[in-house]
């Protein structure tokens, strides 16, 4: 039933709009991490996308299939995270207007980032609902086109070209994995990788702390995250509509990894890879290590979500 | 007349025989660097190198340039860090005995280092005169090759295969900078250079706090390094002959780099590209900064050399 939300059309369409505007993104390999999974894994890495996440895909996608109408007016989400900044660099490419809701007990260094790339900062209440009224309000004043953070087709299909870019680049491959919050990763690299090997399995990884992805899994209907607690904070989010029928027809399972996995994961690849990673791009390979999911002997591409890290608060300091 | 040392067909040698045991890692771009330099800037990540530097390119090469006698004797060299592990690491992969001289001084943790990849450490006191008289020793006792770090020319020509490569990747460069330690990076560097690019000027970079290659140009001799004092401490060590000859030869000049430019370069570096880097790979960039030197619209390549670093210790912290 997910076909009719995106095609991998749509996913390849999506490769081509934003490709002067993203980087194409390197896959490294580490014979530590080949060692410690008795696999051969290739870690795509959107920590080294602008804006220092994948959300840039979505967010490019999403503006540059925007009407001239639409543009005129511009855009407006609400996020206290990366995909504010992405929205926000992705329009001024564009050359629109941008309004980025975030709370306002977000750190003063994520508002300068948003407004640095010459988004208007819209300040609100910490709560869901703050966001969601103030980000009605500005559409109501503006007339801005809202771009959710991930329950859009348009966000789906741009999250789902990294894992395009991944397989083009290494080939064939056993298992994808991906982090799970709202699931626009999951399930754009989902549709990408079973459409481009059928064979393949998907499989997402979430925070035993926030493991509603894979509660919903069980369930069969979205069970939302209510009060989750961990220090992958880019995945406290429930799955929307279009995200979970996605996930539900195409993604073999969620796993899920503890906090004190994710940090000593965490810390392994900055030692061993010698890149920056933020807490959630550690939950797949740390969920790998904890749930004893078998890949001796395969192929395993890993999708690293993002590098946003303040280095100035380490969680092993 | 540094012609005779190496030529760029011994690169192109080199380069072809360490392909299976190297990684060809990426080349990043940045637009934050770009816009604080008003350039386009390539960097060329050897911190994504095995054992985190480039170390492993000459090592490899030297290695695998040994006739069937010296290999079955093996190979020994003296280094408290990155050198030891690539020579280790590249003899495990050649299938020959390996001794390591490292002062008794050395962490705990580059000694398991270079032992975890089957080297056998041999330990002595830490002064340059007790490294040599050991690894003489050595020689003496096991009839193995000494490897010198820098001051060979299989060495130079495996570590002039990384600014080969960037070349291969970005085309045409109007500069190329390269930290200078012992000079084996910056010479191998210097040498595919300005025989790929003619027109390129290639600059080397130097802690001010250990600024010996900077006055031996402008000697003419090489001066050596006495009590050098930088956190940059891979950069420690005086030119070689063969290196001095040909960064005589073939570099434009060196620049240099506060410690505080360098650590705080390095911070940058890790929160704008989301890589780790060691302080010695942030000396081109630190030095760039600090020297006023004008590469306004220009295409410039920076070897990143390294990301060797205590993850425990961050010089920020």
């Amino acid at each position: 039933m997910s076909r009719s939300i995106i095609s991998l059309a749509d996913i390849r369409d999506a490769a081509e709009r934003i490709r002067p505007l993203v980087h194409r993104t390197p896959v490294l390999t580490s014979a530590f991490f080949d060692a410690m999974l008795g696999a051969s894994v290739f870690f795509k890495c959107e920590n080294l996308q602008r804006v220092g996440a994948f959300k840039l895909r979505g967010a490019s996608n999403a503006i540059g299939l925007l009407s001239e109408e639409e543009r005129r007016r511009g855009v407006v989400t609400h996020s206290s995270g990366n995909h504010g900044q992405a929205v926000a660099l992705a329009a001024r490419f564009a050359g629109i207007p941008a309004y980025v809701v975030m709370p306002r007990t977000a750190p003063g260094v994520k508002r300068a980032a948003v407004g640095g790339y010459g988004a208007e900062v819209v300040m609100c209440e910490p709560t869901l609902e703050a966001r969601e009224t103030t980000a009605a309000a500005v559409v109501a004043r503006t007339g801005a086109a809202f771009v959710h953070p991930y329950n859009d087709p348009r966000i789906i299909a741009g999250q789902g070209t990294a894992a395009l870019e991944l397989v083009e680049d290494v080939g064939d491959l056993d298992v994808v994995l991906a982090p799970c919050g709202g699931g626009g990763l999951l399930s754009g690299t989902a549709v990408a990788v079973t459409e481009l090997l059928p064979r393949a399995h998907v499989i997402g990884a979430e925070p035993a702390g926030a493991d509603d992805a894979r509660r919903s899994l069980e369930a069969g209907v979205i069970v939302p995250s209510i009060s989750p607690r961990t220090i992958a904070d880019a995945l406290l989010t429930s799955l929307g509509e279009l995200t979970f029928a996605i996930i539900s027809d195409r993604v073999e399972r969620i796993i899920t990894a503890s906090d004190e996995a994710i940090v000593s994961t965490m810390r392994l690849v900055w030692e061993r890879m010698k890149i920056v990673i933020e807490p959630s791009s550690a939950v797949p390979l740390a969920a790998l290590r904890e749930s004893g999911l078998d890949v001796e002997g395969k192929r395993v591409g890993v999708i690293i979500s993002g590098g946003n890290v303040d280095l100035g608060r380490l969680p092993w300091a």
